[in-house]
């Protein structure tokens, strides 16, 4: 079938839209009709070419929701008219990762995916026959897609996909820190680093995880409201602080925070959230993704003494266990999306998305169809 | 009191073995008569200069086992005739660190244990009236040393103090790693790098958790021996390993170690110990002391793949809890300690003790008294 997409040719180049042809599902597959896609950073971050293992020609985007519209054999757990959101990390549920009880990095397909390709090592996506590169295995700058069964959460129906898209990506990944990495209990104080779109979601998970002081920390002022909007107690601009900034933080909460979380995949960042961690037991996770070859450091009695390094993808979640659970929240009203999502447009102005993006002037940009 | 003391009266120099005034236990505190103690790396760190927290005159030693021989006003919980071992991490069961679940870190007399005093702010030891520091809160290089109640545990009458001592820090430390700070499951595979003493109660420690491949790393084959008697099950000197070690070990452990040690103190080896863990959940405990200033370094994508790293301190023990129930292990036959001591002497030749150490010639040796 022909289906309208946004396809990157070339590292650094704009998307271009036009017309790609679409096989259909086989075995295990399923045919999705996006409705909505975010632009998330990671899209950014391959279209730059920084991105080592980027691949061209592609369709990027990850972060949709949409309706399945066709399914392969053997399909089982979703039917055609199913609203869904393709899962970037899958859940196959019978792997030695999906079956650990520490990790939700389903490996079932990691490899093909690495290489833009469907599990059975072809691409779906073609132009004139010449092959075009699935990207994440979702590929949501698509008004269609075909993604694995075991890639699509199914989710509620009275769900708006412009808002949910977002689930997809950037709000699991911050909720999904602080609940399913961290673990942060009631009472718990916590120290957010980079108020961007992951930074918000990470103090709404923090709130309604019960967190006692919620931190955030931007040189950007302009950050301020809208994360006090989402729950942050106290805000601290390291520009304004007078003398070093983990002392201060530590003292700010009582001895250093339970839980601090980047999200700015600065590794210098990454190490005051560390250190800015409570002897004894605080617990710092890397959500940020740094730049290739950059490295993180700390004196090794940072850890002697009870503070633990960890990280986190896509927030700990197992893609179809959690994500129809935090489109149930939504629906709920326990978390907010919609303060989030600035920018609204069609796929033809996508590359505008990307430039609000680079211009600071976005949150999160969604591209509806 | 008159006491007998190796006294540590400057950096580089031998130990002094001389009569020291010891006076009388205080409100709160006990007076010991120490049986027996080890001669642990952390002597010989400090004795050297190279600790920045060293201080002189001391009485060195932190792995001891005695008798209570007097109790100061308001002692409640041990009395004369008890038999004990001095704890240098204390555990006051009141302070902030012992009512949170995840640290043994007490914190009650941690800052004058720094300055090498009781927690009144005197010292007990003097030689005509010059002050000598206490070490670590122990100073078990003496046949007396006066202790705060709440650093001395409280175990079986039964037990040979020329053996238990060793649990005062190395067999504590060793095995607490594994059960207390990392958690090992029946199952799991482990890493170990550097067979010394702390190694072996590592691999001991995993034996006695139910570990299933209990890999040693060192780069000396003669510490192959002991380690299998311990239970290490696969032995690796990585200078016999063709190419990287990271990549074997992976190999070896069918993914990567559950659970990796660092029992070398070398901030590379920790790295290596980190890198070799299991994507999705393996976790790496620092349990060595790196020399002043140096630091460990990753790539935070480590980390974001869902490896964590962390460190322990006295094994994550706390100490009146859990050291008499080692104490137990040892007695039971759970656990052994007796081939891990190979050398035995009075107080007066115990800079013998130091110069075996350094020479690598023993695993630990004891001073009897």
């Amino acid at each position: 079938m022909d289906v309208r997409a946004a396809v990157a040719y070339k590292a650094g180049d704009p998307l271009v839209i036009e017309t790609v042809q679409l096989d259909g599902p086989r075995d295990g597959e399923v045919l999705v009709e996006i409705m909505a896609t975010g632009v998330c950073h990671t899209d950014a971050f391959t279209l730059s070419g920084d991105d080592p293992e980027g691949l061209f020609p592609a369709i990027l985007g990850h972060e949709g929701a949409g309706i399945v519209r066709a399914v392969g054999k053997g399909v089982t757990s979703v039917k055609e008219g199913d609203h869904v959101i393709p899962l970037y990390t899958p859940e196959c549920r019978e792997c030695d990762y999906c079956l650990h009880p520490k990790t939700n990095l389903c490996q079932a397909i990691r490899e093909t995916q690495g290489q833009g390709l469907m599990p059975d090592g072809t691409s779906r996506f073609s132009i004139n026959g010449e092959k075009i590169h699935h990207y994440m295995g979702t590929s949501t700058f698509s008004n269609f897609t075909v993604l694995p069964e075991i890639a699509v959460a199914k989710i509620r129906e009275d769900a708006p996909f412009d808002k949910v898209c977002y689930i997809g990506c950037g709000v699991t990944t911050g909720i999904g820190a602080v609940i399913h990495t961290a673990g942060v209990e009631i009472g718990s104080n916590v120290v957010v680093f980079g108020l961007g779109g992951i930074g918000l979601n990470v103090i709404q998970g923090a709130r309604l995880a019960g967190a006692n002081k919620i931190v955030g920390v931007d040189i950007n002022p302009n950050k301020r409201a809208l994360a006090e909007a989402y729950g942050m107690t106290h805000f601290v601009n390291p520009k304004e602080v007078e003398g070093d900034l983990v002392p201060y933080l530590v003292s700010l909460t009582d001895g250093g925070a339970d839980y601090s979380f980047d999200a700015t995949g600065n590794v210098n960042v990454m190490r005051d959230a560390l250190e800015c961690c409570h002897k004894g037991w605080g617990e710092s996770i890397i959500i940020g993704v740094a730049g290739a070859g950059q490295e993180i450091s700390t004196r090794p009695f940072q850890l002697v003494t009870g503070r633990s390094w960890r990280g986190t993808a896509f927030g700990g979640a197992r893609g179809r266990t959690d994500v129809p659970k935090i489109v149930d929240w939504y629906m709920d009203g326990k978390i907010d999306i919609d303060q989030m999502i600035t920018h609204v447009m069609p796929l033809d102005e996508i590359n505008n998305a990307f430039d609000l993006m680079h211009e600071g002037k976005s949150i999160r940009s969604v591209i509806t169809f």
